[in-house]
């Protein structure tokens, strides 16, 4: 199941970025399932990762080598997660960017790895010496699309975005790609994300924006709150476009940062409508609170209740378990008779109790169609946050449970 | 669905407290919806709620006549939570404890109510003039077992517990029941507990060990995760019989307080049984934790997570997703390498990866159980915790999905 996404194919190539793809056998015989992305010289990458404390080998290494060189390559397998792999782990995906350094002719350390599949069995190094070669031997500056179908693991959908527009009088180019689908199927894990710009953006800017749009995007979706072991965002600035943004006030900064975050945003909120199971996307915005983690707290707490998702699964516009999961977000001093809740336009809770106005069939209605906002008024102060979530389905725990036994 | 756990009929009654029964139609006709415990001039009640901000009616109002005045009946409907109603609720909650102190004659500060059912509904209140004249002709100190049954709202087993033991030279009965099974169909909401002992224990002591007996027991089960607006446990000491603790160093108050424990957790596991659709009794331990609260929100972080709790309804013994929600429970310097995590006594992660000795047919026999152990050895220190949790189901889906669609 899948809510309202298509798959992207108007792709515009990004100046300075090529992108290869092949047939590895990593682990599945005849599929796409190696990518290389090439960055022309003069490029500046920055990336954002997994909070888990167990992150994969992989994610370790490009953190690593982000910090001490300006990378040429990004190497993306599917099928193998390299996590929850120790040691060997480790020195398998040093071998890996060897590999490619070695063909690509640059240091190791310019090679960024990531790798996305089944978590806990050994990288098939094989699998290298096949998809390298022929990766880049596809390289290319048109392969975004089929790049987006090789990065999948139970995908149903690849993912893109791609826009034009006029900047301070230049004209920029955006495109990206992302995958992932909740922590997916047994063993396998995974959030990727890459976006890539043609203007030149300051180092230090760059980063600082992408952690900055991560948190607007990739980091305010939630399918089931389990957070993957390999998850990676990464913005790519090519700089041959004419736009040049030094700092935060450079002409053309602000729209240029709009911009992506409308990238981000898409390429994420495409990972919750191609959910596990899912046949609600669902808009939570909750505003009104004192400080901004409490909207946050809020947020979660109501996206990741099990009971508030299968009610929107069941299109039954149940207001007292949505007030219940916010009496229950950790507000210490919430004032209930301040709460209002709306579905939409339809106010279902009025001063903490059952809006009087409200006749069931209008929240049916508004929970039937497969987008909505759900809206939280706290009464508390000017905070507000949204995140994009969906519903838990009988699908849901097929694709979980029932997958591997 | 429900795990290992069957209708309790042993009870042993309480000297003091006796229990009534009645048909009263709050929602439903002809069933055992009203139960009223009447406790003996002397008796000592203590009480712990729900921590939910959005708490129901009865809830505020039994939390101030505790403070204000020695209890002399319970009264609980189920069929309406009286949650989510407003200062309406306040009202009804107020008249229904007059109308019993009226026919019971004690001052209306000395009746408790508890309501649990559909949230957002006003009381029926000719339910209660029907339902507590009937119940009050009913009492009987050998009604515990229709109590249990009278308290029910989707439960499928009432539960109950009965023990008798020798203290200090004394014989000490202890019964209690319970009820709840998750925040139960749409609009359904409460967990509740009852647990009576004829000792005799000091007015102050009594309320430190019920939240020290509930923080070991009702506060330490999990289904999923969503807190009820009318979650209410009460401990009762009649004085009835030999045995008087006025302090923790009293002679005997160990061996009560252990019995007492015993009892709460019974109670509170049978609850975690009955659970809904659960189909698997899982005991959740995280040893060598730095601090309390890090063994605590490991532990609920694994117990909470879809995919852990849907790979063992599908007794897959993924280590993968532990070890991921181990990962983001939240230990900043968590070292991964000392991570151990064992299914009963097949270790199933070594060190922070897949245990070398480890065979997946050994964890997946494990899993095939109804009841298992998930150990989780941190190795940062000297701090556990325990909690009980079930799985994750169709049969969850469809009880909170489909019942009213």
């Amino acid at each position: 199941m899948a809510v309202n996404i298509r798959r992207f194919t108007d792709y515009l190539p990004i100046a300075g970025v090529r992108l290869g793809v092949a047939q590895s056998n990593m682990r599945y015989p005849e599929r796409d399932d190696m990518v290389i992305i090439e960055l022309a010289e003069g490029s500046q990458c920055a990336g954002v990762f997994t909070r888990n404390a167990f992150c994969a080998a992989p994610v370790s290494v490009c953190r690593q080598h982000l910090q001490h060189s300006t990378p040429r390559y990004l190497l993306i397998n599917t099928g193998n997660a390299n996590a929850g792999t120790g040691e060997q782990g480790w020195q398998d995906a040093l071998q890996s960017c060897q590999q490619l350094a070695e063909a690509g002719q640059c240091a190791m350390e310019q090679v960024l790895p990531f790798s996305t599949g089944v978590i806990g069995e050994p990288l098939n190094m094989t699998a290298f010496e096949r998809g390298i070669p022929a990766a880049l031997q596809d390289l290319s500056d048109d392969h975004w699309d089929r790049a987006a179908a090789g990065i999948m693991t139970t995908d149903t959908v690849p993912k893109g975005y791609s826009q034009q527009l006029v900047i301070a009088g230049e004209t920029v180019t955006i495109t990206g790609l992302s995958k992932g689908a909740g922590m997916i199927k047994p063993d396998m894990a995974t959030m990727l994300g890459f976006i890539a710009t043609d203007a030149s953006i300051d180092a230090v800017l760059l980063q600082r924006w992408c952690g900055q749009l991560a948190d607007s995007s990739f980091n305010r979706i939630t399918i089931d709150g389990d957070t993957s072991t390999n998850d990676c965002c990464m913005l790519i600035a090519s700089g041959r476009g004419g736009l040049h943004i030094d700092r935060d006030d450079s002409p053309g900064a602000d729209a240029l940062f709009a911009a992506l975050k409308q990238a981000f945003q898409v390429l994420a909120q495409a990972i919750v409508r191609d959910g596990e199971g899912a046949t609600k996307f669902v808009t939570l915005q909750v505003n009104g609170a004192a400080q901004p983690q409490e909207a946050l707290d809020v947020a979660y707490t109501v996206a990741h209740s099990p009971l508030v998702k299968t009610a929107m699964y069941a299109s039954d516009a149940n207001w007292g378990r949505i007030l219940a999961a916010v009496g229950r977000a950790g507000i210490d001093d919430l004032q209930v008779d301040q709460v209002n809740i709306f579905l939409n336009d339809v106010q279902i809770v009025e001063n903490g109790g059952r809006c009087a106005s409200y006749q069931e069939e209008h929240g049916a209605a508004v929970l039937a169609q497969a987008e909505f906002l759900v809206r939280i008024e706290l009464g508390r102060g000017d905070c507000s946050d949204t995140l994009w979530t969906s519903d838990l389905s009988h699908e849901y725990v097929s694709i979980n449970a029932d997958y591997r036994s």
